[in-house]
């Protein structure tokens, strides 16, 4: 294993993006500039953007045509046997539709393919562990204000990727080790701003806790976006309310703090975070309910209620924003 | 008092309807065909009902227009001086836009007039209480099944009023009750359905439990009838959770249960109820919400929860729910 890693370093390394959102090209165009080689499979924007690329619009790195090394339609229509060094999965999860590991069996043809889950929620690993026990697997969590209109990407300042090696039986320490050192050289050379954990489930949970209230509390109240609901104080407490529940329960699972700071510190630090929104982006879930798209509340509100019950742990605002969200999205789709 | 009464049941009952609303025109109907004398004071639809009066379809009693004896605009145009027994207040009780007490001024033209409040919520008769300590006051809940279009109202089989008169220092004992019976046998004349109450908080407290659940829930959840929602698992789960809050508050509040079954009994028995609707009609408040207008959620909701943070008891579901409320009607209007 050590000594693919030293050759991936040698040589441009190659990688698969599967999923043409928002959240996967800005990544993409930077680890492109920085020298990797990037395709992309695009389903809803394919035919655009095999023509034109992506136009991708950042405060920070202007104005660009980005143009992947290959464009895919879709894992129906892929025809590609070479070898990825890595396959970044950014696509939606959605385990009541599909399986996710099953969606993504066409692309990895190797188990020396460095698979790394770019996607909201909790317990997303599991079947990807079970399809691919060899694979090295890396979970990620994207921070990053985007929006997305077919081919044309707008997003801001805050481009940041937390990772983590999922541990298996499969990879030793040291290799696991090795392997996230990899992507964490390979984001710094395309000068993105990384973050290495040592274990994922602390990191997913602070994106849960930002995930499971913003984004679902901004549909079921009718479409808001973040920084509008923070402005009206029931809103605003709602949200701190529904914040406590996960913030406690994260402390229940993990046995520890998910912060160094106080649960009303680490919420008003959340909220400082989303006060301001000069973008107007909306989140990911209010842009699916508008587009009459299925929603991730599996992996974003169920799993983690379900470990709320097993721990006999109430968590009834969760709860309640869960079933209204299901209920809605059955009256949208 | 008594002599007053007295005078009334020699000569046919005037009675002031304030609101033209499907809750309150089936009650008008049958109280006229009893013998009342029944003046209605309309809003929305006063062009087309002064025009035709109303065309009631009552699954028991059928299909007939129904002509008010006077037909009112509004406040601003009441000119009638003459001497009302009754003055039943059917409109919608909306504490943040106006004092509903101020809002009947100009129809509370003498303190022998009995007040009867026909409306949603606990808390109600306070305002009444205050602006108009020498009347009568009768506190009740409808029971009926009703959709309005216009001028045209439907309605099922249900047509239940419960009452109870409103105990203050001005009315004695005695004259309370003789009160509430004269009500009773007005009622009973015109065929309706009638139910009398020691106390009117009891009465309330059993109407709540269906309204701030039932009726907000169907809005929040994206627009479902009653009877759909039951129907779904996750719905049928969070309308259950969401009584249970209000039946164990009630208890706390009453020093008493509100049923004399078990609260999963009386849960089991709404939903009874509720689980059949033949004529399709959805409650006041999804009505209202797809009509972009007020809803009732501060009677119906807020001093609710008010009343349970004064007792330190916890009611997550229904504080979410009437926050998204809030936050969808300010989305709506």
């Amino acid at each position: 294993m050590t000594v693919e890693l030293v050759e991936v370093d040698s040589r441009a390394p190659k990688i698969l993006i599967i999923g043409g959102g928002a959240v996967a090209i800005p990544y993409a165009w930077r680890l492109q500039k920085g020298g990797a080689e990037v395709s992309v499979v695009c389903r809803s924007n394919y035919g655009l953007v095999a023509k034109e690329g992506f136009m991708v619009n950042s405060e920070v790195y202007g104005t660009e045509v980005f143009k992947p090394n290959k464009v895919f339609s879709s894992a129906a229509e892929f025809e590609d046997d070479s070898f990825y060094d890595y396959i970044f999965v950014c696509t939606k999860t959605l385990p009541t539709i599909a399986n996710p590991a099953d969606e993504v069996q066409r692309f990895v043809k190797s188990d020396k393919s460095i698979i790394v889950l770019i996607q909201n929620g909790i317990g997303i690993e599991k079947p990807f562990v079970e399809h691919y026990p060899k694979n090295p697997l890396i979970s990620a969590i994207a921070y990053v204000a985007a929006s997305r209109k077919d081919n044309i990407i707008n997003y801001g300042k805050l481009l940041l990727l937390e990772h983590a090696i999922y541990k298996s039986q499969a990879i030793s320490p040291e290799s696991g080790n090795a392997i996230s050192n990899g992507l964490q050289k390979m984001f710094n050379k395309a000068g993105i701003d990384i973050k290495m954990y040592e274990n994922s489930e602390k990191m997913r949970w602070r994106k849960l806790v930002i995930n499971a209230t913003f984004n679902p509390i901004t549909v079921v109240a009718g479409g808001y976006r973040t920084d509008e609901i923070l402005l009206i104080p029931e809103g605003n407490d709602l949200f701190r309310k529904a914040m406590r529940e996960l913030l406690l329960l994260a402390r229940i699972v993990l046995k520890e703090p998910l912060y160094d700071v106080s649960d009303e510190q680490a919420i008003d630090n959340s909220f400082k975070l989303f006060a301001t929104n000069p973008l107007k982006t909306i989140n990911s879930t209010l842009s699916d309910f508008l587009n009459k798209k299925p929603l991730e509340h599996e992996v974003m509100l169920k799993n983690a209620i379900e470990i709320a019950n097993k721990h006999g742990f109430p968590v009834p605002i969760l709860s309640t924003v869960y079933t209204l969200l299901v209920l809605l999205e059955k009256k949208n789709i």
